[in-house]
């Protein structure tokens, strides 16, 4: 099940399930079915209420022909990111493919523990948002395609053979990064978190759609080039590692959203660097979920 | 004017301005002086309402006699963190006092470039609160008193000249740091971010009641012996420096909070170190704000 939030062009946010190339809003649907609604308009609380998948999946099962009058074309709603303020920073993993670590530095950069850092939630972008190129503060800004992992149980302390019951679902980011900024800066934060730099999306997978998420193809298109093209199996840390490991001394809570690492391909990696130029088109794609797909302003 | 967050026995949370060792709970103030009331029970609120001071100060200035009906003595409440969830991370500058920079490692260590972590939401804690001890996940809690930062007003691309407006008030953090972890992990966030490792408080002051915040004493103590005493002045960036660095390409908000970072004389500069042993007492004065207290579980 794909879950997104979208706007209509009278500028309402809610709730939808996508079917094909159509999007049910989920709360018309229970008022359609129930005459009233009391489903929310907004994903964080979705995810905060563990109810609100089962009454999903009851809707959409005994909706019938009633679909119709609750449902519209894609075309005709904006996709906003699935979770358009997250209530804090994503937390984002490093280096966590082995050839990506070796491209950028040597093998000497290969992780032997965890390495995170965070975005900023003002870094949030929806599906088809422009990212702004915020020059002249950076002449380096590279693309990175990411399995991202949504939380939807609060706890710490989580053992690997729990994690898995601690996820709500799954979406992609494209975890937009100011090389220079990273290197001058030292620490990554500043160089990852300019403002738009979060593409997310197009929407949530539930994780009852996905198999197994640590075997997911991820590949990233530039100028529809394939620059990344990778499994998530080739992950140093497997999402229930990365869960366990974040979780042992920090609650997670339902709504973080931990983006897992990017392969090997980044423009820094190549010689010489293939750093985006303006109006510059990315596509993140991941088995399972969909393809991410945002434009670098020109 | 120092205004908190604070809780009742009955558990009702409320902000409040604190008058020597009173608390005035202003949205009852505001009842007993307008018969009604729209002041917020919530800080975040106080903060994004810009008409909220000048309401609280007009308050204060009429209610005269009355103001023994809605003041309750500072020992019959608790003090939560004066802004209990932020909206995002704590941002927090690394190394901006020299003499700190060079106990962690040597002059190499002096940054030329701001250098930004965060902190997640879940680390922050009241005065007096107490803090996880987290053992045997690390063995090396080390304090670091600093002064932080809570801004008023949205803005991006803001200019040392004008950051001053952009600053709502001053609050105390002791950026708590397992220092295995901070290691461990490369990037600081993990090490940082630990449950209760950010208390905050004991309130916050309004910028109206400090007149330069580059220029405040700032000691702190464990179990009463002196471990950092130092200045503001001797921060590498100033505060007007760090909102312009920053906000060059990350939007700031009202409610964020930047620690400006810590002097010397940590627990992991001395020689053999002196990290935090359960039950210590940490207490970090701030001039012109005042003492946080935290106690290091047993």
């Amino acid at each position: 099940m794909k879950l997104a939030t979208a706007k209509l062009l009278n500028g309402e946010q809610f709730v939808g399930v996508i079917l094909g190339d159509k999007i049910i809003h989920i709360k018309k649907a229970e008022e359609l079915y129930n005459g009233e609604s009391s489903f929310p308009n907004c994903m964080q609380q979705v995810i905060d209420q563990p109810s609100s998948i089962e009454l999903l999946n009851k809707l959409l099962e005994n909706i019938g022909s009633k679909i119709t009058k609750c449902s519209y074309q894609l075309d005709d709603v904006t996709l906003e990111a699935p979770i358009p303020t997250p209530r804090k920073n994503i937390f984002c993993v490093g280096k966590n493919y082995v050839d990506h670590a070796i491209e950028m530095g040597s093998e000497a950069d290969i992780p032997e523990d965890i390495i995170v850092f965070t975005k900023a939630p003002t870094t949030v972008l929806g599906h088809e948002g422009t990212v702004l190129n915020h020059r002249p503060l950076t002449e380096q800004l590279d693309y990175e395609g990411e399995l991202a992992v949504v939380i939807g149980k609060k706890g710490r302390g989580i053992s690997e053979d729990e994690a898995s019951s601690y996820i709500f679902g799954y979406t992609i980011i494209n975890d937009i990064t100011a090389r220079d900024l990273q290197a001058k800066h030292k620490q990554f934060f500043i160089g990852k978190s300019l403002d738009t730099t979060c593409p997310m999306g197009p929407w949530i997978v539930h994780h009852s759609g996905i198999q197994d998420a640590n075997n997911l193809n991820i590949t990233t298109k530039i100028n529809g080039e394939v620059r990344q093209d990778s499994n998530t199996k080739n992950c140093i840390f497997s999402i229930e590692k990365i869960i366990s490991i974040l979780s042992q001394g920090i609650t997670l809570e339902p709504g973080d959203i931990i983006a897992t690492g990017t392969p090997a391909g980044v423009g820094k990696g190549f010689k010489p660097p293939k750093f985006l130029r303006p109006g510059d088109v990315m596509e993140v794609t991941v088995e399972g979920i969909g393809t991410l797909v945002n434009k670098l302003e020109k």
